[in-house]
């Protein structure tokens, strides 16, 4: 993992941060023209190890080919895996932000993440891709048509809708509603686990599906075994408990406020038309179990995005069949990307072929 | 309302309680033979105020028509509306039962209000009617084939789904959390109501869909009214406000645990032999928007369950559909009672049309 510390940075509301460490990752090398490059966006707790989370989409020979890309992964902002976020150390006062960390939308994480781009003299990027909250940043990015020439968001749409911000707010007020929350101001080595952990909860829940539960769990015997949790009951605890050990109370509340001010109309016009301003190619990923992000929302992209087109994982296990199903993504990603991903490699691969 | 108190009562589990309150609320008159009556089950937080909740299917001329139906609503054991619960004073110590109070399950439940219907000296149930939990508990009715003619279960399945107890199990944790809770052992006047509001903000998405939030709430402006929260949001911390008002942590906990117990098949055998074995009439209603029970659930009841015919509310509202849209609940309802609903004045009608 690499870190970039720019010297400052301001908020669509204007809020000005200086030393703001961005971190990244990358595999393959940078061409010489600099405009062989593949952004990757991470989702909510996710952070810049793409190749732990996609590691079958990453790779030599792979859809995220790093014999031809050179593949980067921004830590979005407010997220505690290195970028700026309420864990970082505010060089105003010495102390972490905590809950004073401005918001970011997820437009200001894109427009970040863009200057550490520019830092590094990149002049193209071949294709934005991720799902879910990385789906947001690859909407984002469309909207940077000078660097930007290919858009494939997952399991998203085009702005958050009242349903999903239904879910976010639930699972702040449960960490909100622990009193070792206190307002945000918790000691680090006593934060407020339990609200966090019923959040991480009811997200596993939004992730999956019925079929998923039902086919991994069932009714695991809980009448014969009184006393013990049904099978299901002891799972979302368990991963309630394995994200407290790794994520920050007010970095969840601050990334749940980010997505759930993604709107890419905001502040740019009619809804409809401001997609039909995204003009790259686009492969639009629905998931057809996605409860969160249901199927209307990519339709609806298509429909406005004018090169836009559709594909579907046909999935039982929801939302989280982004990080299950890499054949078929796989499968969606590389005729496509075959198609209309243009980058230097690709060009001189073409003269090849004549 | 009235109330029955029975001498005692055992629970599946050999729990033996002394001096046990059923209250219950009732229209119509019994008539002569005693058999004119439909048994009306409520809801999780639902109570016996069947007027106030189903009052368009209920009255002179209407679904229920108590014209015609002595209808009865029993108030749940383990609900704070009048029967045994969390709430009420155990005759052994004096104090209310609070978290001591026994696992029942919905058979429990059902075979308590059956005591109080044989104290009433009912000879024969017309109709068993009731959605959600209400459905589970028309499903058990179904084994009191010595009484019951014919059955209504509306938005449930025959044993509750791994994903139904992973919603449930959320709700829990957010109220086991709450540090006020206090392992129950809660004072009256100090009780988890932060830990039970964000469980009925889990709840309320539960109950509804995608569409239902985007066309009421939509995105209304959160950006522009920085601090403010978003209408949804503010929609769900009223509803878990006002839950607390008017609910019993430990009795939330006690009815959703009895909820999750829910499975016919418990100690009957097979569960398609199970259900095979309910050979009433049946109306089984689903909602094609109810992402907790979806219609799979009633297509299953309806394979297996001999005399079943299957009903579907076409509604964008999800769960809470039940409750809102009586129109065609209504129609589904009528010509299908008119078919198979048999007690003394419809015998009487019989003739009376020859």
């Amino acid at each position: 993992m690499s870190v970039t510390t720019l010297d400052s940075f301001r908020t669509e509301k204007g809020v000005d941060l200086r030393r703001v460490p961005v971190a990244w990752k990358a595999w393959g090398r940078l061409n010489a023209s600099r405009d062989n490059v593949v952004i990757v966006c991470h989702a909510l707790t996710g952070n810049t190890d793409v190749d732990d989370w996609w590691g079958p989409l990453l790779g030599p020979g792979r859809a995220l080919d790093s014999d031809r890309f050179f593949v980067i992964c921004f830590n979005v902002a407010g997220s505690p895996y290195g970028t700026v976020s309420p864990v970082t150390t505010s060089p105003d006062t010495g102390e972490p932000y905590g809950v004073a960390f401005p918001d970011f939308s997820i437009r200001d994480t894109v427009a970040l993440h863009r200057m550490v781009l520019d830092e590094i003299g990149v002049t193209g990027v071949a294709l934005a891709i991720g799902a879910s909250m990385g789906g947001m940043q690859v909407l984002e990015w469309g909207h940077h048509t000078d660097l930007v020439k290919a858009l494939c968001p997952i399991a998203v749409g085009g702005r958050h809708s009242a349903w999903c911000i239904a879910w976010s707010a639930s699972q702040r007020q449960a960490i909100i509603s622990d009193p070792k929350w206190k307002g945000g101001h918790y000691p680090a080595d006593d934060p407020p686990v339990h609200g966090l952990s019923v959040a991480r909860m009811m997200a596993m829940i939004s992730y999956r599906s019925q079929s998923s539960f039902e086919k991994r769990f069932g009714r695991a015997r809980m009448m014969d075994n009184p006393g013990e949790p049904m099978a299901v009951e002891s799972y979302l605890q368990y991963q309630g408990e394995k994200l407290v050990a790794r994520f920050d109370a007010n970095c969840y509340i601050a990334l749940t406020r980010q997505m759930d001010s993604h709107d890419v109309a905001y502040g740019r016009g009619n809804y409809p038309e401001v997609l039909g301003d995204i003009k790259q190619p686009t492969l639009v990923v629905g998931i057809d179990s996605d409860i969160l992000y249901p199927l209307a929302e990519q339709q609806e992209l298509v429909q406005h995005m004018p090169s836009a087109e559709m594909a579907v994982l046909t999935s039982p296990d929801g939302h989280d069949a982004f990080l299950i199903d890499f054949e078929q993504l796989s499968a969606h990603l590389r005729p496509w990307m075959a198609r209309v991903v243009i980058d230097g490699e690709n060009r001189r691969g073409s003269i090849h072929n004549e």
